[in-house]
């Protein structure tokens, strides 16, 4: 079985190897020396050049994908759906990782690991959440040349992985709450539009999984850590999202509410679901027994939460502040925040602007901020310039003959393109402002632009047309599943059909009398609505 | 598919629930107040108690399992050869894994994160690799209700899933060195005795996989890498590993040459692969295309590391140091270094207790030494006593009306067990002295345990003497293929086949005319033998 269709397999990857080629010289660019490379490269350059040969708001799709690939974040993989996590881009996780990590540890919640494995009678053992599921579980049947007995699953979550141990380890009521988390990868096999962080069939995420006596411990978690969701989009990747919830239709499959920040990616108009906290309610208790004594000494059943966020988070932070140079990444989960580069010129004193440059690097990551030099030798300033803003590095630092002469460095902002003579002895000071100030544009900028595509409606007709004009639309809502399943038969088309994204926490006014949007019955809460990823 | 055994599978669930909660019941001993606790209780204190059922030096095996099992590191799974890792024992991989991976961050080796998944071309692209995972592997076939068009293993390893990037992202010297590492998960599908944390199914490990234009820079990284393995086992672990080669019939499949740190469990009289770094030469570069144009612009293949170690140092640390109370944790890697526990009496000021109690948590904590106190009602100082010790905890403080009434604590050494009276104003660094103590006691006890059994044989009959009495066997060898499998052959039995654990990089002297223990040959390296895991 080994042999069968390897060849078929192989020469896909070494297609994917040679289409892929063409990026790589490009990121070699113009400062390459040998005939060989050369001959790679003027091939290419005719192509693409460095910088990207897609625009982000002509044809968003092929400028994804190439920023992804050229910005070194993503590798595409000869298994479709699967993708590479380039250091670029794992840099990224582990920054929000240890944010996440030491902020639920001070919550008091465990990480553990539970098998990537689960039997097909425990993963059918809750059947709304197995319906939701059953599609997209990938299933191993055989090791080695042998058939396995029985079929064995996937995770594509962990709920059913874990609970029966919940059952077991919870007696009493001194055993709650049960606080556990894990960081791992799920694998759900989708057929559907893969896409870079925002859609693979393996992709990382932690998963909390949580029991408690009450449901108002769990209601209470389930906020406070959506909350730290908010604090990943919005302080770390600088991305606005909606906190809000889902309605029935959307829900976790299994689970009682799922609360959502969600996001908009303003160029293609669609909603992200950012991240989710689900309060399970006690449907799960009683499919796996997982009961207990309370302080009464009467049995009860617990209440449980599920919570998690996923690599997706990246690929949203790539969409949206994105440009036509390239990445642009929010100085707080840049594993660069400054470069450093030399601008030598032949009469200059090199040596002393080379010193000058580690001299900058060495003060700056001893006041904690993450700063490189480069100092190729076969690529010209100019080239690097467009190398690292590709890349998406908050902020240059160029240091010149004059620079050097006078005792300062030239920082120029990623976001914004300008440019600031800095003296050398204010450098710690001035640089960390200006990442702040990054940090801060970036978000306000990307929260500009998505206030603006948000458009309040109150009838179906308004409603079409805002939704052909891809914003993320406000209405007014009955609240009934059969409405919403009747909005997107109504919406169906090449673009996908209209979903509703959430209900914000931040609710309008809703004066009484307001009608719903698509039914014409009584309105009962403002919803956002929109096609989405 | 989906419902196919599905009731066999969840009644093995439950069978293995049922039959573990013994375990549970043991926890909660005898503190526990309600009736229906008791009632469960009692039956099951009949049979256990809180403390172990096994000697560790009666029946090894049965004690191992209890020890895992109770000392909440692990939860066995109703999938064979899968365990849970639980947060006690999650907290030691996290320990482990902070340190070294800011070890290999200062090396300037880079995380990533590359798919599970490999498809089987590229799989069995370097023949003898693939024959050595081959019959392990696991494949996934379907997904949902649908074949796949195409069988996709399950990664058991890396080096086919990333080496076809490798020789895409390589193409002058100025790309290497390439130094890549990955934390995650890997599957192989064993049949033989799965062990908790030793030998199962997933398992959890960092793999490096670096290039290199030379093969010195390649050999000087396979033994960086092994010292910080080295450095795990021994500063952290506490246990002694001996540094050296694997002979060609142990050394990796497909790889130039294996060094390894190999542990001894002295009760079993196995040895342990604590953790390998190989030099994969240039065997994959040239079945995967992985060249280069070297700085003299001639094309070069590259050198090739790899490097892993797993979750099995966690087994190594239990089988080492627990004893017949329990676990015993080294300091260094326990999360809970100190646990502080009140020990009120009638008349006394139990307040006053108590807020000795959490001003002692208080004050470590604030000397960074991982402190908590157990004030839980429900069970008496010594069933607390016994649950810490259980859990390996290194150091308990016991605060009673007389240590109260002095000012002082009292400090318990789980290694030892050697009681010592502290004044209050010496707690921060009498503590830190005493775990400072206890991490070496350790490592030395389990050093002269494993000294102890080490043999030195010349012959085939002292070695097979030596075999029987469980001793890691130094012996002159020969160093052929051949003899090492004849000697695999000629001690087949119920325990197991003895091969070679490797050839220490100290070795003895070996005098000119010294002959191969196992073919009489002349000898050419002193290489340890025995059984192993």
């Amino acid at each position: 079985m080994l042999a069968a269709g390897s060849s078929t397999a192989f020469s896909l990857l070494r297609r994917s190897v040679s289409r892929g080629f063409g990026n790589f010289a490009t990121m070699a660019g113009k400062g390459a020396s040998t005939a060989a490379t050369k001959g790679k490269k003027k091939e290419v350059k005719k192509e693409t050049g460095l910088g990207l040969s897609y625009k982000k708001d002509d044809n968003f799709g092929e400028w994804y994908s190439e920023v992804v690939v050229s910005g070194e974040m993503i590798e595409y993989y000869d298994i479709s759906g699967c993708y590479i996590l380039r250091p670029w881009a794992m840099s990224i996780w582990e920054v929000m990782q240890t944010f996440f990590d030491a902020e639920i540890k001070k919550m008091k919640i465990k990480n553990c690991y539970f098998p990537l494995f689960v039997s097909s009678g425990v993963l059918q053992k809750e059947k709304d959440h197995i319906e939701g599921f059953a599609p997209e579980v990938a299933w191993v049947t055989k090791s080695g040349e042998s058939e396995l007995e029985m079929p064995i699953a996937i995770r594509p979550t962990s709920e059913t992985v874990m609970y029966p141990y919940f059952s077991k380890w919870i007696r009493g009521h001194r055993d709650l709450p049960l606080r556990l988390n894990q960081w791992c990868n799920v694998v759900r096999w989708e057929f559907s539009n893969p896409t870079p962080f925002i859609r693979s069939r393996e992709f990382l995420w932690q998963e909390g999984h949580t029991a408690f006596a009450t449901k108002e411990e769990a209601d209470t978690e389930v906020l406070d850590v959506l909350e730290l969701y908010r604090r990943i989009y919005e302080e770390y990747l600088a991305v606005p999202v909606i906190k809000g919830k889902k309605s029935e239709h959307e829900k976790f499959a299994g689970g009682l509410y799922t609360t959502t920040v969600e996001a908009f990616v303003p160029n293609t108009g669609r909603g992200v679901q950012g991240a989710t906290s689900h309060c399970l309610g006690q449907n799960f208790a009683k499919m796996f027994e997982i009961d207990f004594e309370n302080e009464k000494g009467e049995k009860a059943m617990v209440w449980q939460n599920s919570w998690a966020y996923t690599s997706r988070t990246i690929g949203v932070m790539i969409m949206v502040h994105g440009d036509d140079k390239g990445l642009v990444l929010p100085p707080k989960v840049a594993s660069v925040q400054v470069i450093v580069i030399p601008v030598p010129y032949k009469d200059a004193d090199t040596k002393g602007i080379f010193d000058a440059c580690l001299a900058t690097v060495k003060t700056l990551n001893e006041s904690g901020i993450r700063a490189e030099a480069d100092f190729r030798d076969n690529y010209s300033p100019g080239w690097k310039y467009s190398h690292w803003e590709l890349k998406g590095v908050p902020l240059r630092i160029e240091i010149g003959p004059k620079d050097y002469a006078n005792n300062q460095v030239r920082a120029v902002r990623r976001d914004n393109s300008t440019k600031h003579d800095i003296p050398m002895a204010d450098v710690v000071e001035r640089v960390r402002d200006m990442l702040n100030h990054i940090q801060e544009s970036l978000f306000e900028a990307a929260e500009q632009k998505r206030d603006a595509c948000i458009e309040v409606v109150h009838t179906w007709e308004e409603f079409v047309e805002a939704l052909g004009q891809k914003k993320m639309i406000l209405a007014p809502w009955c609240d009934e599943e059969e409405v919403e399943k009747d909005v997107k038969t109504r919406t169906k088309g090449d673009m996908g059909a209209a979903k509703s994204l959430c209900s914000p926490f931040d609710q309008p006014q809703l004066p009484e009398g307001t009608l719903c949007f698509a039914s014409g019955k009584p309105a009962k809460k403002w919803t956002y609505w929109g096609r989405s990823y």
